[in-house]
């Protein structure tokens, strides 16, 4: 692959928080996209992390009250019934291997995210969420403690990037419903003597 | 891009240890990487992650001696002169935005070393190495912890993925030096009710 077209993909790769809800992701689908981690580097090579695929409208129903959304939009609550996600992917460590998974969590939603992509979805990847009541409504075992939920679906918003000015970085959605979102200017990334 | 392309690249983006030291790498090239991180996602959308190159041989020489190398090859200290890294990212947090990177790191990771690969580079993550040492020698402003570095380099090893047997997660070399990674099977890695 070139790098402009690795590029490409990768700016078309946005946080979504609107989606068009009727369409579905299926099984296999989601099995294609956890497959892609197994490809990712692991520290020590432990691969300590565990996907639980949530696709079914029911269990969808159950996972959204406990996610928070876009906490610099405050008078936006998140998604309403219809561009709700179609899928999560709920990564969890399996706490028996490491209680320390470094930057494996990263590594492989940063795959998970291109890779849906690739296939027309676009995600989101949500820290914030009640991780009891996620654990209790989907039954997961006592060891896996789940780290980041991966909101999945059909976007159905768009989204832009900008320079940072007046070193402000919260996004913000414009009349239109756009979502714009501040990005840092590479100089000001790299650091120099 | 496709899903197969993607896979494709995913897939030869291997860690790497040991390189053709001759083949450098330039600055335009290093900040050409460092500017697909823009692109990544972000929590709070902060982006509070910085980077040093490290390209010359002095410099190079100077960070070599702070990394540990391979764990489980005990018997290897690490990539001999003319096979070690052509330059480093050293990943840093700027401490004064935030104290928790949450997963950006590994987010910005994959998207280095995906990018890196499309360029023939290839990239070896570390976390094992003296951070007290790496700020001295590189002068890194107080503020800038460094959390990984990404050494980099044209690969001179073929590394081949196999599946897990027995449990066991421990990479090897063989008697020809190839370097075989045992990965999990799909099925492991999915939490089942």
């Amino acid at each position: 692959m070139e790098f402009d077209a690795f590029k490409k993909l990768l700016k078309s790769d946005r946080t979504f928080r609107r989606f068009d809800e009727t369409k579905r992701i299926d099984e296999l689908t989601a099995e294609k996209l956890i497959d892609l981690t197994r490809y990712c580097a692991s520290g020590r090579n432990l691969q300590p992390l565990r996907y639980r695929i949530v696709i079914s409208e029911e269990e969808c129903n159950k996972v959204f009250p406990c996610l928070k959304w876009a906490g610099y939009l405050t008078d936006w609550d998140g998604p309403e019934k219809g561009e709700r996600p179609a899928a999560y992917l709920i990564q969890c460590l399996d706490t028996e291997l490491t209680s320390n998974p470094l930057c494996d969590d990263g590594l492989q939603l940063q795959t998970l995210t291109l890779g849906a992509r690739t296939l027309g979805f676009g995600a989101c990847i949500i820290k914030s969420f009640n991780v009891v009541t996620i654990k209790e409504e989907l039954h997961l075992p006592e060891k896996m403690k789940p780290l980041y939920v991966l909101a999945l679906g059909v976007p159905k918003e768009t989204v832009e990037l900008e320079e940072i000015s007046s070193g402000n970085i919260k996004y913000w959605r414009d009349e239109e419903g756009n979502h714009h979102v501040p990005k840092r200017k590479l100089e000001e990334l790299i650091v120099r003597n």
